[in-house]
């Protein structure tokens, strides 16, 4: 008989998530029965997303929603054999039963140097979402191979910081006079008012986070955007990775590529300990990660 | 020597058109020289776009921006001989001497029964506003005979009046209760926001209108729509007819087709006198008229 600890959301989110939202619970599981495998999680994401998903697709008592890296068990479905690893979407637990139905094995030839925890990111939804954003969504297109050197010698152009700029007006036009053809919209909110305004005539805003809206209590409100999409003649899309799942596994191999060759940088905040992962929430939330979040059990 | 009455935007709209913003004017106008050609005008349009593009087209004192059918009456273009007719970007004038840069001749075949005022209407911007938004924005496919039969049979399934509506969310869940899967938007403002919660999963929005926030002295807010947009993973374009204009020829022949075959409908509303331009532009943002507001000279 194996015990799972578990959080369970409690309490939905009202606001700024608090510890109390969530209560640490142990669970016996059965036996998996015929085509069902049993899940030991090496390493759990936190992600942006849970805030506002856990009001929609969730309720209170169930054990919050989440992907994780788990190693397989004890099996008795011959697609997922002893000792493999697969991303399975079980949720705040250390250990699920489950069918195979809504898990994927990693890469068959997940090189060995590359960390598995990496499949909850760059080689994983955040990584496929970035992808998908830039090629689908906003279209981009190959650019000069002068100015891809630069940008390797550069990095990024232009950053700053959303929360701690003075003016976002004149952080967005310094950065880019003549305005942007394209925007990856993830913190919405005030932001994306300003940030619509520098837009280009026929820009694109691939939109798949609002960060700065999550824990709202109130809606916040902004002007309409609709008069200024209409003489920009803008297209704003709203995407999930989930979208193109037909196009995952070519999409992966694509990025572990360029991970190899270099072209792909990563960096993870990784927390220790499942006991921690509320805080590892609230802290993503708060923005004190520096790379994508990561729980180690 | 010809005189032109011109009305003049004397001041920038401040909220709500009133008669004080304009100025009617008379102009001597020089005789057209080598490749020009000197205009009457035979009907003028007035459209909700003149209110938001005033502010970012125009300064005060020009003449009213604005489209109109007009009669070749002098000649110094062989594109453009006397007594043909032609749609020009003039302005709200009764008489303009131009180049032809700016002019389109109306189709060549176009029928003796279809009034020429219909080249600001059906057969004209708004026609291909509504087809380009339908087809290209939209993506709207053929339905399937039995539901064109019964569209056909009805005319509309629904409508309703949206500032006179009870409650404007019980109004579309009603209408389509499993939800829409493309709006065509020209409100704007709060029925937006309304809108927007009744879409269905990868939903399209054609923006090419927004008449309820045009008269805001300061701008109405709403409920950021980013994250409806990424649950429902919709996609907002704002467009202008202008973005196809290579398909213009072929487009407005079949608009005139499905009109001779009575498979599209026009009504126009008509005021008759350039004198009464202001007063039918300020109907118009009232919503006096039912069909194209349209000025006969």
């Amino acid at each position: 008989m194996v015990q799972a600890k578990t959080w369970i959301l409690v309490k939905h989110f009202d606001g700024f998530p608090k510890q109390s939202n969530f209560e640490l619970k142990v669970e016996e599981l059965p036996e998996p029965k015929d085509g069902e495998v049993l899940l030991e999680a090496v390493f759990l994401s936190v992600d942006p997303y849970m805030r506002p998903f856990s009001r929609i697709r969730m309720k209170e008592g169930n054990v919050m929603i989440g992907t994780q890296l788990a190693k397989v068990i004890q099996s008795n479905n011959p697609a997922f054999p002893v000792g493999s690893h697969v991303v399975g979407r079980c949720g705040w637990r250390t250990h699920t039963v489950c069918d195979g139905t809504d898990l994927v094995a990693i890469m068959p030839d997940w090189p060995q140097d590359v960390s598995l925890s990496l499949a909850l990111g760059i080689i994983g939804m955040p990584g496929l979402t970035a992808l998908y954003g830039i090629e689908e969504v906003l279209g981009v297109q190959k650019g000069s191979d002068a100015k891809v050197a630069f940008l390797k010698e550069l990095g990024f152009d232009e950053a700053f910081n959303y929360k701690t700029v003075g003016s976002l007006e004149e952080a967005l036009k310094q950065a880019s006079p003549e305005g942007y053809d394209c925007f990856f919209e993830n913190v919405g909110g005030p932001f994306s008012t300003v940030a619509l305004q520098q837009m280009k005539n026929f820009g694109r805003i691939a939109v798949c986070g609002s960060i700065s809206v999550y824990n709202d209590t109130t809606p916040q409100t902004g002007p309409y955007p609709h008069l200024t999409m209409i003489f920009k003649q803008l297209k704003m899309e709203g995407f999930m990775h989930s979208k193109w799942e037909h196009k995952h596994p070519e999409s992966l191999k694509r990025l572990m590529g360029w991970l190899k060759e270099g072209k792909l940088h990563s960096r993870e905040h990784i927390t220790k300990g499942f006991e921690n992962m509320p805080a590892a929430f609230m802290g993503l939330l708060r923005g004190d990660n520096i790379g994508k979040a990561i729980i180690a059990v």
